[in-house]
């Protein structure tokens, strides 16, 4: 879609994809130990005795990553879009070191009925998608974003 | 509550609460250059005339404190609990750097019916909670944990 800046400006069923991006094995493991220091985001051997057989990124780490494609896409530079919350976010697959993720995402709701505030409401579909067009997360964003100034 | 280490160990209504965790600035700018880089993330005077007023912490960068307050709280390190998804996760305030969160979480739902498969499913309520007593996050985590082998 081309650039919309206000609420009135998206529609139901807009879509976007945003770039990639390729986490090294590095930058897993230094996620991990900050945040989710668990054997099998951490050491080779854990992780094969491990449900996911090898080293494997966080999950929260896959959500930063998304967080961070968006941005960079420049699709949150509207008039006045924000995060809310997130709803029925799903680890579908397992994130390895060296993977490279990109992200869809589809306006499937868009509400401005705020009681007169200046803003309505916005829920966007996500997807990270592996290199093997494999989803490996989903999640639902509740966004606001500001409406065109009269 | 005590040790348990199996599904059959957990009760709807049991509770714990973490060790807390400060932000300090420097890491709440290094996460969000890498993963949020939004201007009131990043930016003083940026964030003086967001909504947020003063720089504030990503989002995303309070879901990860949560999970390593978790982690480090050793209530995962029992049979089989892996996260699979996430419901209801709500940003109730801003995160600012200095400010000290712990967690707390309540087991909601247990679930056993699996078809077969050993192990149960859990939901947890979890809330990140401030210095002053505010909670800034909340988000149930749909976790599995392993039956106590026979």
């Amino acid at each position: 879609m081309s650039k919309p800046e206000y609420f009135e400006d998206f529609a139901v069923g807009d879509t976007f994809a945003t770039q990639s991006y390729t986490l090294s094995r590095e930058e897993c493991v230094a996620f991990a130990r900050m945040y989710d220091p668990q054997p099998f985001h951490l050491d080779d051997k854990a992780a094969q005795e491990s449900i996911f057989r090898r080293l494997a990124a966080s999950g929260w780490h896959t959500a930063a990553v998304i967080m961070r494609l968006i941005v960079r896409s420049g699709f949150l530079e509207k008039a006045g879009i924000l995060g809310t919350g997130i709803d029925d976010l799903r680890w579908l697959a397992p994130v390895f070191p060296g993977d490279t993720l990109h992200v869809t995402g589809e306006i499937i709701a868009l509400d401005p009925d705020l009681k007169g505030r200046p803003f309505g409401r916005m829920r966007v579909q996500l997807y990270a998608i592996n290199q093997n067009d494999v989803r490996v997360m989903s999640e639902i964003a509740n966004l606001t974003v500001g409406f065109r100034p009269a």
